[in-house]
């Protein structure tokens, strides 16, 4: 992974210079006057870390598993937001931890978040590193130091239960190689963010994240029937059955608590056959409006597509992720996308059925080629990202989720936010997992650079999370709270909900030690 | 509802003389020598509520809202567990609460959680009273006085929201009157427990309950986008929209805590269009296994009937709701039930694919008959339950929830328990709630009574605790926690687990006055 942006940097993107012109001409883009920074140029702090702490957890962890090496420190800095991207470019090391651990079991994770409570040290569980929302930077206050917790070497594929349909994983396995594994044996999670490609198991479930095929295969938190979890307080083990009513369902309190309460260990997860056949189209709505309706009647009414999203006016015409031919789509409207894997029978069925909604509601089949191309680029707008910055653009994207009935005043709301905060910037906006009372808004923002780009951003994000808690919707569909969204998160569940977080917490990290100032208000 | 049993009285069934008989002959019943207590004969101490908070009580809900009565006090002791009826039968009246309270809004409920946690005074909220594992009998340690808060005034129908398909109640809405007043609107909840003549989306929320046709409508808990809840601590708010990333679910930290937490006091429910078409149909299966290895493709693969249900071998033969036909169903074999419910299409649809793979796996078509049988007489088995407890046996219900791969074990465990501590009971069970990753059981059991049948019951049912504690099943799918089931409950959760739930009471409830002693180790 690209240590000051996405990816693999064999694959970085050049901006076609078509791209470049409209940059410019539209919203007066200019290339910075600094060049990003290089990976020599990082302003690093010296670890903190006390000499007594790193001897215990080499002992612990073995040598070799405890880095303090400027690599491994500048490489667990933060996460993958804009803002954390422009700091690293800025050669701004100021949060990298004081060591990167990285314990090879349960066992070792309990014992290594005793030590660090013993010693006041702060610990980061650290998956992917794909956090948007500042889930990786940990308050140093009032610690002696902070470490990064990776738990690369927690990931095997522990077992596979084709009776249940269950594989139990442990949280390190990226998601690709988790999908390599299950494929052997014809399954699939069927679990595909766009951070898919770098993201672990483990920070799935952390954060609720939710995959672009979610209207087939579910969000993460779905698939999740059992959990392991180490805490500075012992273990938990949740989940003996797929429902239960032996009181409150204490996984969806580990689910979304991005490693404030504990770490897990180890998951149980739900996975399917590996699907028979895959479709994906593209049909053509004359107004945002209008397509969101037909999405509606497929989510209230069925039967679903596995994929199913709908770009605004503006994300149609762009198309972001197909830049070079920016420009080139005159033709007004909405394109939306619907895909189908399944066995063939149950494809054809539901395909059908989708199609004469669509159709029956305004809809314009546009053939499988829109579809397909969304399907192949699917992945590719984080490495888009940072050609934009590099050309002088603050780009990010930023996500809801509400009830049917309120998202038109939401993305009114989103929209006029980011318009009050940013100087003229190009606002797309596309809702991609749907549900029978409502879905989500995820909005991508495009502007040219002011001089302190980290500021500009942040100014635009305060005025849409508020926007957002104003509005009735939830601060974040799948991203997660992390540091960005704490204070509209702490608005969202209200003081008693605040207090319950901090009750859980207290019980189970006595003295704070996991994620400080991350989640919790 | 009839104080010492269930439903209406005049609805009592009588025992068919074959069904006498049977009981007599195979499980050696004879008829009890002391017939049951009369309303009259009930023994109920005196109301220990002080005078001032009598007083205080009045005027905050109004006099006539506040009963002390015999009548009031006796309807709500208890719920309807076998033991709970055996109790009241005896002319046990020892858990009556000290007085029935109903205040009729949100606001009175947070002023009189506040004054209860002032003079001690505990709270049981109180619904249908349907409970049948004891969470309607709260502790009576260090408490000055044990009130029933009756949750019946609270009975309207807020809001719907036809575009967002979401209907916010109040709790007290008894679930028949829920499905009168969304009808009017051509909508239905689609939940159909057995106890739904009685019970109320409240209770429903606050136990997890699962419906007859959850396959096809999902259960409780799946309904619910959004809870009010008033505690001793304040009011919180919880959904913003149908999922989120937003931190834990708080939502699923309400559902199913039996108003230990707090007193749900509105919810926001999802709700669907009534269906065009209803069609119910049965298979027969040459055993059990066979029946639930085509149960599990069926929830795996899908499509999903709206009912699927499969009775055991006992329980086909018997066919405990159809006494009238006890002994004549000499065919071996297991029963099950297929229902359909929906858009004209979509049942046609997905009865085809389900009727293939069933008759693909071994089934055989029975026809509606057996399945519009059961759809009739799907309330009546707790009027069955009376007059068998009349007759002399001892008769009671029981489930469990477990991975696919587990039900095997877990069905033999439970079956064993039982056999273990009852002399040769006959123990029925089904299969009624299906999920991809595993199911239900469902148990009946009879056997003749001892000289103290609650004796004897709480002996097996501690056996069968225990059984499903250690065959790695859940205790409850959808009866929840209460009083019974508080122990194995421990034991499921584990230490770290009880300490989260103790941690959460003890910020919303100080003082510990909402239901003690129900759901909580």
């Amino acid at each position: 992974m690209l240590w000051s942006g996405w990816g693999d940097p064999g694959k970085a993107q050049e901006l076609p210079p078509s791209v470049g012109k409209l940059l410019r001409d539209l919203l007066g883009v200019t290339e910075p006057e600094t060049p990003a920074a290089s990976f020599g140029e990082v302003r690093l702090p010296l670890s903190a870390l006390p000499a007594p702490v790193m001897t215990r957890l080499s002992t612990l962890v073995g040598d070799e598993h405890v880095r303090c090496d400027e690599d491994a420190r500048i490489r667990h800095t933060r996460g993958k937001s804009t803002p954390d991207l422009l700091r690293m470019r800025a050669g701004d090391g100021d949060d990298a931890p004081d060591a990167v651990v990285l314990p090879g079991s349960h066992r070792e994770i309990l014992d290594l978040l005793k030590l660090c409570t013993e010693h006041r040290v702060a610990v980061v569980p650290f998956g992917g590193g794909t956090s948007v929302v500042g889930g990786l930077v940990a308050s140093r206050d009032e610690y002696a130091a902070v470490i990064a917790l990776d738990l690369a070497r927690l990931n095997r594929v522990i077992s596979i239960d084709k009776v249940s349909m269950i594989a139990e994983l442990e949280p390190g396995l990226r998601a690709p190689q988790a999908e390599q594994i299950l494929a052997r044996h014809g399954l699939t999670l069927g679990h595909f963010p766009q951070s898919y490609e770098y993201a672990t198991v483990g920070g799935f479930a952390a954060t609720r994240s939710s995959g672009q095929a979610s209207a087939g295969y579910g969000r993460f938190d779905d698939m999740v029937v059992g959990l392991t979890v180490a805490t500075p307080r012992g273990t938990l083990e949740l989940g003996r059955a797929p429902k239960s009513a032996a009181g409150p369902d204490l996984r969806q309190l580990i689910l979304g608590s991005e490693g404030a309460f504990g770490v897990i260990t180890s998951l149980q997860l739900r996975v399917r056959a590996i699907p028979a056949t895959r479709l994906y189209e593209g049909w053509r709505f004359p107004s945002f409006k209008a397509g969101q309706a037909a999405m509606r009647r497929i989510a209230q009414e069925g039967p679903l597509p596995t994929v199913l999203r709908l770009s605004d006016e503006t994300e149609s015409m762009i198309g972001l992720a197909r830049p070079a031919e920016l420009g080139t789509l005159a033709e007004a409207g909405c394109l939306m996308i619907t895909g189908f894997e399944g066995a063939e029978e149950d494809v054809a069925h539901r395909r059908e059925a989708v199609a004469a909604l669509l159709s029956e509601l305004g809809g314009v089949y546009r053939g499988t080629e829109p579809g397909e191309r969304w399907h192949e680029g699917r992945f590719a707008a984080p490495y888009l990202r940072d050609a934009l910055l590099s050309a002088g653009a603050t780009v990010e994207t930023l996500e809801t989720a509400g009830f049917w009935a309120d998202l038109p005043r939401l993305y009114d709301a989103v929209g006029l936010a980011l318009r009050a905060t940013l100087d003229e910037p190009l606002v797309m906006c596309h809702v991609s997992h749907v549900y029978a009372t409502g879905a989500s808004l995820y909005f991508t923002v495009v502007s040219a650079q002011e001089e302190d780009p980290v500021a500009q951003w942040e100014r635009a994000k305060r005025a849409v999370n508020k926007a957002i808690v104003l509005s009735g919707g939830t601060i974040s569909h799948h991203h997660g709270v992390g540091r960005d969204h704490r204070v509209a998160y702490a608005a969202e569940i209200g003081d008693l909900g605040v207090e319950i977080l901090r009750a859980v917490k207290g019980r189970l990290d006595p003295y704070g030690i996991l994620n400080p100032g991350v989640l919790i208000p």
